[in-house]
């Protein structure tokens, strides 16, 4: 007998599908939330809006070894949801997407039926018959026959429950969580609300990043029974007195303070068939009263379907900045997720009021306008990321350089790896200084050019142990190069990505007036030569005494596995990382023909990694050689078709808050900024019939650009038309790019 | 080689001891607070002030098998603090005094020096010297070589470390702790303040008794370092990427909310040779921000000797309410200290703006003028304890009736067994009726004797389980008895004490003109006889259908085990705890003859329990049967010279909040208040040349009463005379007592 629920869920997804079909289709309708929701990409079909601090995912990845493929504690795990799992324990309100370490994934709300349980490995459910649209999601739980329904805000989520008849019972679990910090605290406030925050932090394992976050969660009926829980310490000698030695205990009524490493609150009632129970739940970094103001200022007062419409419409403004014609579903829907994926971070840090927890310190600040954002994986973003925001998105991206500044002024520090507020260290370089400059050099220059660049000149000169982003500066600075003084210590990514921030740096400093700091600078961008080992014809880690690294081997490093010298690669993958100086690596790499011949040769021997960020840039090389343009098209080709696909694992890595996405975005428009604080795009095959990108003329001349193509596109390109004026070269300069118009690609 | 430190702590001694050579002796010089302090009185020797909601207590229950006899996880354990052990870690600051359950014993603080350490198996040190006067305590910490010195008001502690030359810190430990809750909250506040809230609860392994408490501490001297620590959970295979999984970690510079299971602050300076860092601990039970107002209210601003000095005033004025003259120095010591243990609780639970957590519930009342009281034992307490108070502190032990009637208001039940507004359901029976009853007829009225009768009415008369205080009502009321129904239900106790409280019950009825009330109350207190077993000649459980329980043992229920029918007991102890109805004890038990028989016999076999409660009015018994006064007399004198002593193990049981100290106080003065309810004082020795009891004038019309005894005090009573007039029986009656005078007893 089909079940009333399930009835009802059909319709629903009948009536979804025939608007598809009816209405004039929305680019958010080719977003498909499941992509790269599996262990490569990382990401998850959560309902947020653009950029929100909430983001309200579905939590399985913990309880269930049999219904889930994948446990958080069974190893390295860095997401809160993975496609091949099934055993659901709650929504988690906070979340980050596309890392690479486990953080967040917590303040879980749980629907559940029948005797309370608060103990996640039993009260989880098998999900089935999920459903994702930007902004929303839903999923079946079979062993209640609950459907939950969630979408969001910037500041708070909300989740609408359709329970069968009896007993339903509604958790906050704020033991449960992906995070590898633990304590919470809560109180419950009233029969309809409940307050409290959670410990996060240890990104990656790392100390110094702890932060609580609050929330203040409110129902839309009136609770006939409540009260919190705690997981109870196991006892020895006293368990044969305790009734909940090492169980949970259950503290009925309980108002007051409730703290501990594994507590939550329930919220029970007494259903009808079908009767809906809907929770807004509002979050801040700053404190509950703040949590409460996001929640009062954004909730639409639990009209599930207005605050649904209002993030789709959120997402289809903020998608429409690009529109396409032709290509197949897929290549569209890939598309549009890569989009949609690079607009979840950096995500708003600040609060309705303008506050938000300082950069490194416990200091509450306030902005006067716009938004503090959080969540920069600079190591990742600067590449691809941030360059494609300043095309697309500059008032974004100014106000994430105004918030890195900010950064700077709260703690004496420009960031690497950001979060919340905290450095993690994560990663290596100075990613933060492409970031600044290549923003600085497209254009968008409303900030404070001088203290950004105070920031970055003191990353890049303090010497010695003080310098908090580059630990081994004094030997970079005297050596040249930073040498290997333990095994895995990463000192040749270290050191690349120093020569890459220092030409930025150059360029500003150049463009500023300060032409000693623009010698300095440019003078050690170059000095990544150091690394270049004519024996072996690439990079190789190099000993303080100038000798190189013996028992070297270039295959070393692949798939993650550790190698001498280099971070989450091999020296294939960070052969050709000097891209600020391609005429450089052509020389060293034995000319224009041996430098082709061994780029192809790293694609053609599978040296290549398209899951990881150093070489991603490598199939555009191809275009800094005359007549060699055919091979970045073939390249890019191969590798979109190969590796970004309309299904859960179709991305090809973690998607690095976006920087795959902006990979594959870039590659399909046929444009790709291959070196960071250059201003030329290195042009390619488009994939689409016709592309539109608009452009914010409140910072561009022009008001928009239109990427065409015709011929076989499978074929290499004939000719390129810039406002029907031929190219002569496979690149174009984002000043002209600005100015609007049309970009013609023949094959 | 002395140490320095020693040398300054050993001329300190002296000081104190020439103190007591060359002043007046003070009644705090004749307290010596290590009596009880072993597992037997379960008091402790922590520094407070009469009635203080603060103790600072040396914990020294947990953490080291070696130098601990005893350990709070090691089986059933009472309080923080015990004589036999040496290892110390820390000072608590909110403790139960004379209690038999494990209760509160939390926000430990501890100086430490070297590097940190937040494991109390580790960080503990070995004690030694230790010195305890009312309102003061000290031990030297051999490990650290530190001196500490602590005293306290009304809602706060002070802490005196003093440091050797080096690094020294101060650790703020919320996850040791004697109560078998868990879970904390803290944030550090500036570089000299940390402010937070523990959990508490479970007494005597009950569910409903969770209460936050919150604090506010305060430092002499700003940290040079500090942060926050929090025991991680225990990782499995995430262990191989965390450094901290089961291990403390320490957060340092962390000042936002931290939450978790065992969490604690540290303050780490560097001191000068004998430096003094204070510390200044403000509680309460609302908020931080009244632990704060508390603090700031009550704090001599780090002025030790102030405080001590305000402490020791104050208990100089609680203690000598009763002057004595003769006895010997042990005597004396026995005394005073029962008189100062009877002072601890019922303590203040209200904070200095008169707010407190309202009884069974969350909210916060407010109190226009006088204290809310707390930590009502009544089970113990209404024997003796509350009839002393009633003699001796009228004012409070009107205070405290105020705060029982409010209970009733707030709850809607008066209590049983309260602990910081929580009914903890200890014990059985209904005491609160003997306690308010017996307050009424001492004279002291000034309460809401109609809203008092109504909660007693109603615990009194509600039918079934809706009963809160009686659950086995109405098979007390159709029956006249309870009957067992499982085997260690208590039965036989619960109906005795159900008894003696509608005793009372009915007196005030008839002094209230409820005349049908009077009359069923009474006739109900005599149905004790069902329990009468003429063929052992004692009480007896009996079954639903009126049989006695087969196979009885009435030596069964010694040292505590269980019994069935009777609760730490058995039936010797319960035999003659009819005492509203001696005349009918007398009668069922053979008339005068065979009553003084078995009850001499009783003692004389062994079956007399000293330890605890029942049968503490036992030897006054004799007085009711004319000519056998003198076996009352012997009894008494021969089990407070068997029992109570100068030592720590001096307490025969547990103090039950001051119930056996009451018991010897009034032993010692000779006058003993065998009936609660009934105002007359059985008479016997007095143990004192003098002794002289200021009167309260706003309650009584005498100013004082004196009590002198002559002759040989080991012999027969020869006479007695109450203002000059022979007494013609061994009883005075408590409106007569009152009205001052002198009673002679002469040998």
């Amino acid at each position: 007998m089909p079940h009333p629920l399930k009835i009802k869920f059909l319709y629903l997804l009948l009536t979804v599908f025939s608007a598809s079909v009816c209405t004039a289709q929305e680019p958010g309708e080719w977003v498909n939330p499941f992509i790269g929701s599996t262990n490569y990409g990382t990401t998850n079909p959560g309902a947020i809006v653009p950029r929100g601090m909430v983001s309200v995912v579905p939590f399985n990845v913990a309880g269930n070894s049999e219904l889930n493929k994948h446990d958080k504690d069974a190893g390295w795990w860095s997401t809160p949801y993975s496609w091949d799992n099934k055993y659901f324990t709650g929504y988690s309100h906070v979340n980050l997407s596309g890392v690479g370490c486990p953080e967040l994934g917590v303040i879980l709300l749980m629907p559940t039926t029948g005797k309370l349980n608060a103990d996640f490995r039993e009260y989880g459910s098998e999900m089935s018959e999920q459903v994702a649209h930007p902004g929303y999601y839903s999923t079946f739980l079979n062993k209640y026959s609950i459907l939950t329904e969630v979408s969001a805000t910037e500041r708070s989520g909300i989740s609408r429950f359709t329970f069968p008849a009896g007993q339903s019972n509604i958790l906050i679990d704020l033991g449960n969580g992906l995070t590898n910090e633990s304590g919470a605290s809560l109180r419950i406030v009233n029969d309809r609300e409940v307050e409290g925050s959670r410990m996060t932090g240890t990104f990656c394992y790392n100390d110094g990043t702890e932060r609580p976050v609050y929330f203040v969660a409110r129902f839309s009926k009136a609770a006939e029974e409540l009260g919190a829980w705690k997981k109870m310490p196991k006892m020895d000698a006293e368990a044969s007195w305790s009734a909940t030695s090492n169980k949970f205990k259950y503290y009925k009524n309980y108002r007051a303070e409730m703290t501990g490493d594994s507590i939550g609150a329930w919220f029970t009632f007494n259903t009808k068939e079908n009767e809906q129970i809907l929770v807004e739940v509002g979050v801040s970094y700053v404190s509950i009263d703040n949590a409460r103001q996001n929640l009062n200022a954004e909730s639409n007062r639990f009209d599930f379907e207005t605050t649904r419409k209002q993030a789709e419409e959120k997402w289809n403004k903020a998608l429409s900045t690009i529109t396409v014609k032709g290509g197949t579903d897929d290549q569209k829907t890939v598309f549009y997720t890569a989009l949609y994926h690079m607009q979840i971070h950096p995500n708003i840090l600040s609060d309705v009021n303008g506050q938000y927890p300082a950069m490194e310190s416990f200091e509450i600040k306030q902005r006067e306008n716009g938004e503090r954002y959080t969540v920069f994986s600079l190591w990742d973003t600067y590449r691809n990321l941030h360059p494609f925001f300043s095309l697309a998105f500059p008032e974004q991206q100014l106000n994430m350089v105004n918030s890195l500044i900010e950064m700077y002024d709260e703690s004496g520090w420009l960031p690497r790896w950001e979060l919340n507020s905290t450095e993690t260290h994560v990663m290596e370089g100075d990613p933060v200084i492409p970031v600044i400059v290549d923003t600085w050099f497209r254009g968008i220059r409303n900030f404070d050019v001088a203290k950004a660049y105070e920031g970055m000149y003191k990353s890049a000169t303090t010497p010695g142990k003080d310098n908090k982003i580059r630990p081994d500066i004094d030997d970079y600075i005297s050596l040249g190069y930073v040498p290997i003084k333990a095994q895995y210590d990463n000192s040749v990514s270290h050191a690349l990505e120093y020569y890459i921030a220092d030409w930025n740096l150059a360029q500003l400093a150049k463009d500023l007036g300060k032409t000693a700091d623009y010698e300095r600078f440019l003078n050690q961008s170059k000095s990544w030569k150091n690394y270049y080992d004519p024996e072996f014809g690439i990079v190789r880690p190099k000993l303080e005494n100038g000798d190189f690294l013996p028992d070297f081997d270039p295959k070393q490093g692949e798939n993650f596995e550790p190698s001498p010298g280099f971070h989450e690669g091999n020296a294939y993958q960070y052969n050709f990382c000097a891209q600020h100086d391609v005429k450089g690596m052509i020389e060293l790499n034995g000319g224009k023909k041996n430098f082709v011949k061994k780029l192809q040769a790293t694609f053609d021997e599978g040296n290549f990694d398209m899951t990881n960020e150093p070489d991603i840039h490598y199939p555009w090389l191809f275009n800094y050689v005359k007549g060699e343009e055919w091979r970045t098209q073939k390249e890019v080709r191969r590798l979109i078709a190969t590796y970004f696909k309309n299904a859960p694992g179709g991305l090809p890595g973690n998607d690095d808050t976006g920087t795959m996405s902006a990979w594959v975005v870039y590659a399909m428009l046929g444009i790709y900024p291959v070196i960071p604080g250059d201003m030329n795009y290195a042009l390619s095959s488009p994939v689409f019939e016709e592309v539109k990108i608009k452009l914010d003329q409140n910072f561009y001349p022009g008001k928009e650009i239109i990427i065409r193509q015709s011929g076989n596109p499978e074929s290499k390109i004939k000719s390129i038309k810039w406002n029907e004026k031929s190219q002569k070269s496979f690149f174009l300069n984002h000043a002209e790019l600005v100015k609007g118009g049309i970009l013609e690609v023949i094959h």
